[in-house]
């Protein structure tokens, strides 16, 4: 089949009771599929088994230091996990917060104490100011957006662009609003477009000009060593380049180990300047004695060093790989020729993304939805839900098996045509 | 020796050179011993090395209901941890909000999310009124104090008593003033009294008329299951009390396991109402995906039940009870008939408080550092670090040795002895 958008109307008109015939048939099958949300898959969780063994009454239970790990203490980490993130992300073991099972806390922690109390550098805390804005390059993660709306932080749409947030946008904004304290990034494989920032992105965002003197970029870098190819994107250090332009207190950086080792008892971590972390560290201290010290344990016990995390990255990558050839395969065999969706090809992290045609993002979660076909709720992927387009569709393909994920994928690439055509028909009559 | 408060200014003077001389006796053997916070001992810890083998790479990983405990979700815990520490705490499994490792965490975000947004019944978030105060029974708790701080809270001090804090006092007080939005309780075998509020006092919070109409009561349960001996104190239900008279919602308990199985590594714990909770996961929805649910199955395998969680408890009664007893022994011997000071006997808790005359526990506190033994510092246990009489020592006997302890213990008790000759010396003259 060629392109739709030369079809007739009677032609769409025949193509249409074609399609819905055969969603009929998946949907007489009582399909129950997800493809919602960015979960590993058993297997892959299957890959840190071992590293619930090295952690066991027959174990030394203390730290490098000599600190006992069962017992209070060690707000920011012990030793060996500092300098094993620090060596992850690419900084020093003194820029480094470790914190509990949550990177998503950590933000949303940092949001909140800088609300209440500011950030270090602000004259007011945000929260007393009259209005609060931040950056969205969109689509983006949804609870970024969430926090912000609790917050009632007001979102500024930025368009996702090949190489990042379109830059311009950017720096023509933060120059004049002092409002706008901060931008969500996911500047790796970013959720959900798979999209990495060129260096130029990276090196404007550290260098800008912004009105705010307390401005923050909240760098979310989730899918850091998360590649699918031997040949992985590079993403340029913007502590270093913050530090070079004279901003380095102005990132934020955020990882965990969710997606390396257990999604929900994996290793919050959080990276900033000294200056930064010492006044967290002083207002943290009153929230808490500190993180889990035996699960750090198990993480710096399991990997040892950098290369054995990124061998086990290779593991997560055989294992998820397939999944995301399956998914950008039937993109390509049902919906390519068709003029009627675009996508980008990642080279890591957790999604694909897929714009329909104007319009149809909806219409298609519903059908594929009422099919037995779970997605991401159409919109989430843009602050207050509202996609302006009404286009992106973040695919999580990790979860399902193999097979589930050829299934859910006929059916939502039939959605997208029936709902293409629709479309079509009604702009030509 | 008798009462030294009939002594004459020569001898006392006399008796000064001779306690002096022991002084310089103990500083000479360097000591450095640590009374200052409540740590468990390494053998305590020891009692729940096993935990760390009931979640092995050999062991299934999925909770009850099938859930994998590995993966995300499980916002307010697994259901058999919520049955376990409803079942701990006396309240339904609806009432129970599972944590990360720290409950101290939980009542800073229990503050944090009641000054940002409210409370369930809240008309205004708390940070947006003029001026919100808390009730400080004291001496209390160090980090409550440290946590209203933070968040400007206003403290207002009232007095212990030996059935719990000044009921009279507490009900005159919120039931004028507006702005009064809590009151903090560590209810059984207090932080640092070691005294169980009696069911008078418990019925009077629950019942009590308060001005605030979202005032709650912060009841940190954290010695619950913590007894000393085999008659232990019993406190009466606060959650059930609260329903009973109409003020279902007055009520945030909170404990954990951090004294129970590892205090960094234990679990903390939250119980509401189904209204407070309802609006609590709400927010927490967009913080967290939900707490660390391997360390939820390790707890709830390695304990099984009450039963065997009060045994769990009975060890650890039998490696600290020497300690309270050389404690309470060396306080009798040392300092009773010398009418200079008076303690509480707990039955159960981490603490035993120690007041002396008057003006003295700054000197004391600094002069046992000086000779090697840290304690907690003078006046920590009050609001603003500022015992209005500066008599108020906490002496956390559960880390050191016997030996150590016993050493400590005559330096304390050496200091405590110079410092009241010094303040009747200059009293008398």
């Amino acid at each position: 089949m060629s392109d739709f958008t030369t079809l007739t109307v009677a032609e769409l008109n025949e193509l249409q009771d074609q399609l819905q015939s055969k969603l009929e048939t998946f949907k007489s099958q009582g399909l129950n599929l997800d493809m919602s949300r960015g979960k590993p898959s058993p297997k892959q969780l299957d890959l840190s088994n071992e590293m619930l063994d090295v952690v066991s009454s027959q174990d030394l239970l203390k730290d490098e230091s000599g600190t006992d790990a069962r017992n209070y203490g060690g707000l920011d980490g012990i030793t060996e996990a500092k300098q094993f993130f620090a060596d992850m992300l690419e900084v020093s073991p003194k820029e480094i917060l470790i914190g509990g099972n949550s990177s998503l806390n950590m933000m949303y922690d940092a949001i909140a104490r800088a609300m209440t109390f500011g950030v270090y550098g602000s004259e007011t805390p945000w929260g007393k100011l009259p209005s609060v804005k931040f950056l969205c390059p969109s689509p983006g993660y949804d609870r970024h957006f969430s926090i912000c709306e609790l917050f009632n932080i007001e979102m500024i749409v930025i368009d996702m662009k090949e190489n990042g947030p379109d830059i311009d946008e950017v720096e023509r904004l933060v120059k004049e609003d002092e409002s706008i304290k901060g931008i969500w990034c996911v500047p790796k494989y970013s959720n959900p477009d798979g999209i990495t920032y060129s260096d130029e992105v990276v090196d404007r965002l550290a260098k800008m000009e912004t009105k705010a003197n307390d401005f923050r970029i909240f760098w979310d870098n989730a899918y850091n060593v998360h590649h699918l190819t031997d040949s992985p994107d590079t993403l340029m250090d913007i502590m270093a380049t913050c530090k070079e332009v004279g901003n380095p207190d102005r990132v934020f950086i955020f990882s965990s180990t969710s997606k390396i080792t257990f999604a929900g008892s994996g290793i919050g971590v959080m990276a900033a300047s000294e200056q930064n972390l010492g006044l967290i560290k002083e207002q943290l201290s009153m929230q808490t004695i500190g993180p889990d010290k035996l699960n750090q344990l198990r993480h710096v016990r399991f990997f040892k060093n950098m290369e054995n995390l990124h061998e086990h990255m290779r593991k997560h990558a055989e294992i998820i790989k397939p999944k995301f050839d399956m998914v950008l395969n039937k993109l390509e065999t049902e919906l390519k020729e068709k003029n009627i969706a675009s996508w980008h090809e990642p080279n890591g992290g957790y999604f694909i993304s897929l714009n329909t045609l104007d319009g149809c993002a909806k219409d298609v979660v519903r059908m594929a939805g009422e099919a037995g076909v779970k997605l991401t709720g159409a919109g989430a992927t843009f602050p207050y839900g509202k996609d302006p387009r009404d286009r992106n569709i973040r695919i999580a393909p990790t979860f399902p098996s193999l097979d589930e994920l050829e299934k859910a994928m006929d059916v939502l690439c039939l959605c997208v045509q029936i709902s293409s055509v629709k479309k079509l028909v009604a702009k030509k009559q």
